[in-house]
């Protein structure tokens, strides 16, 4: 029998601990192919390289991880490894561990996420993953996690056109209250620019901010990862606002 | 009475015939102001620059065109816009005119589309407008599509998170059938790489493709608008699959 096909990368490039992590924890479920962005790619949303070539180049790190790094996005990532890395096509595509969780409208911001976006658009089941943690300490809770979720869509397989995004809250494994099936929820950044002058007295722009999450309930994405629980959400692409077709079609636009 | 504030924007950069276009449109409807990015952001989807700075410029075109011109995405047009540039909230955010048009799975890579969403995800009424066409000759069409539904929108206003995503026909005005309230469709690309090498013998691969459209009805967005109509989507961001969500209740995770 075939070992299953793994293809697994992220955001925060091959280097990262929470790729190393993944990695650990996909190699008990099969045979693991790593293709991932040769540097960090956090907020990169959906972007994919037209104007550029992309460069792959084969990479070793310690305990026998080895992969391919791409000079591009996570979606290029994606897109170069099913159609022109690998031979066959892979059983599930898995995007993470993200450093810092991927919850709310902040989703269509994250590389992490829109690996999985990706992966779904080629009919392959796909699954981001993502701590809720910008600390590298302690990936045991988020391994489990991803072992349990990969195993279970292997099984019983995905929906069309979606995918499940998995956020572990960064606490000891023990602690983690269990699996909660959530709603993509209304947590997002409220921005701000922070105006600064260079040493030529030329001014500039820093984007900073902070999280704003307005939900209060454990069936929204954010909130279950702050009350302890791992949150799954089935997302999906299909972008047409239908209970508002019917009010546009009556507006007169000639 | 103060007069309509519309911010407009766009991915192909400041210097595009499209944003000129629109700019001339729709100054006919209010005090427009102008701040796009200073080259082409074409398919960097909802990317943002949270690594680098941003600078602003002062751009000055003929026919008295000005604007800000930003070294930055479309999404960070507009969050700079709206959160450092601009003194009063604008009533309305318009971005394009796309060269190409943005329908199917393909919105997801837009740059301007992202521009639309953003505005939406700030509370801001929205609208994405492309023209299905890389030649710069004729945006009359456009233009009046996009005085229409601009007009339409502030008079009515949006329901919440939700932007319209306008596509014109590259044909003669008057051809132009009319307006056909969309959903999107399943037009997408079909990538392939091809593999060089470079005089140093080092391999590299070029994304290349070739549009695919399965839909064969004018209330889908890409067929409308090679059918001849103005395609007219209401685009949201809620991304949950809530059909899904039961059945996932059910998957036992432990």
């Amino acid at each position: 029998m075939n070992k299953t096909r793994i293809l697994i990368t992220n955001d925060d490039g091959i280097y990262a601990p929470g790729i190393k992590a993944l990695w650990s924890a996909m190699s008990d479920l099969g045979d693991v192919t790593v293709v991932a962005p040769n540097r960090e790619q956090s907020a990169v949303g959906h972007a994919i390289t037209i104007s550029d070539p992309l460069r792959v180049d084969e990479i070793k790190r310690s305990n026998g991880f080895k992969g391919f790094s791409v000079d591009g996005t996570p979606s290029d990532c994606v897109k170069i490894a099913t159609q022109a890395l690998l031979t066959d096509k892979p059983d599930i595509i898995v995007s993470g561990i993200n450093h810092g969780s991927n919850t709310g409208m902040n989703i269509i911001y994250s590389g992490t996420v829109s690996a999985a976006t990706e992966g779904t658009m080629l009919n392959i089941p796909s699954v981001a993953i993502s701590l809720n943690s910008f600390d590298e300490s302690n990936f045991d809770g988020a391994k489990a996690a991803a072992k349990a979720v990969v195993a279970h869509v292997l099984e019983k397989g995905l929906p069309e056109k979606t995918f499940l995004n998995v956020n572990v809250p960064a606490i000891p494994e023990d602690e983690i209250k269990g699996f909660k099936i959530t709603q993509q929820g209304n947590a997002a950044f409220k921005d701000r620019f922070e105006k600064r002058e260079d040493p030529r007295g030329k001014v500039y722009y820093w984007m900073t901010g902070h999280m704003i999450d307005p939900d209060t309930e454990t069936h929204m994405d954010h909130y279950a990862v702050l009350d302890g629980y791992i949150s799954i959400t089935p997302i999906h692409y299909r972008l047409t606002n239908h209970e508002f077709l019917d009010e546009l079609s009556s507006w007169d636009f000639t």
